[in-house]
């Protein structure tokens, strides 16, 4: 087996079922006896925690496109090198709940920041890091946004119209699409017990291949 | 006389004098009939002052390199579109405390981040636009520091060694030997009187240069 851990990020648009299936995919690891990590972005650690609740928080300034982009990007450098690569190293799984696929979706996708500008940032943070594995929960955006809504946690992200949302939930099948390999496209508005029974098995194959 | 105002940043280490220098030459405008804003960075909106909360604050988490980097640029992306452009376009002069020539001089020189990093998100975030004159208040860093510490206020940055004031400055000064027309080195050792006077003499020197 790798002494590197696994590095696999959960994408999706809102409420897809992200923390539920993270939470589904550290069980199966937990019985596997593989050691892990569960995080998120933006934040992660509480330096990248803070830009999160500046990023999120509700506010009547318009806040800019870039600095949208570069807070998100200064979340993610904080909390790839300060926690996902060192556990990675000590031999660790990490699951992450979004990673740079959200940023090429919702800020590229969703507002229109050019890719070029998303890629030179990733490039400038990570180097050559990718996720290992990514996996994109797709259901259509009216489930999710149902999902959210009833939830009842909207923010400054979640207030906007549903044809943005589409235009992420298109950006990431289109980036799934180039890279296959790498990308597991999940149907999330199948029954739960078979989104689950899907991770899990996926857990299962990324550790089987490793052996 | 030009459209758009004049945008003129002051620079330079600690305890150098920008903040009295700032108000003198405010005062210049002032007599002049100049219509201008003073602003700093990082800050200078409510959104980038919370980012300048989130570099400046001390904290146990050790800040990653290009995390710092990101904020800065950040909260300048924020300050330069909703603020500083927008007075510009209005005709109204900008003198800021500090801009992109105190991010090559205190994360370029003083911790060591590559110029090209810096360049790359200067391009980024700015596009074409770069100060007008660029003022370099310029001092030996052993009389600075001390004027800072008479002060009583160093924060983190201010707590580094005197080695790393002294990357600082030079990083400065070779940054103004490039590009002479657009800095002025102003020797902020001299007595204070003479260093506004100097000032003030810029000011007037900006201005007549556009009737």
């Amino acid at each position: 087996m790798s002494r590197r851990g696994q590095f696999i990020t959960f994408e999706g648009t809102e409420g897809v079922g992200k923390s539920t299936q993270l939470g589904n995919a550290a069980k199966t690891l937990e019985t596997l006896g593989v050691d892990f990590i569960v995080t998120r972005e933006p934040g992660g650690t509480p330096m990248a925690e803070a830009i999160r609740e500046l990023l999120l928080a509700p506010r009547e300034e318009p806040v800019n496109d870039t600095t949208e982009l570069l807070l998100m990007f200064a979340a993610r450098a904080q909390h790839l090198h300060t926690r996902i690569l060192p556990a990675l190293e000590q031999g660790q799984w990490v699951l992450c709940d979004r990673f740079t696929d959200a940023t090429f979706a919702y800020q590229g996708g969703g507002r229109g920041v050019p890719q070029e500008r998303i890629a030179l940032l990733e490039n400038l943070v990570q180097g050559e890091v990718r996720p290992d594995h990514v996996i994109l929960l797709d259901a259509p955006v009216e489930t999710g946004m149902t999902r959210a809504r009833h939830r009842g946690d909207l923010d400054r992200f979640e207030q906007e119209a549903v044809s943005f949302f589409q235009r992420i939930r298109d950006t990431y099948l289109a980036r799934a699409a180039t890279a296959p390999a790498r990308y597991t496209v999940v149907d999330a508005a199948a029954p739960l017990e078979q989104v689950s029974a899907r991770i899990s098995e996926l857990m299962c194959k990324f550790y089987s291949d490793l052996l």
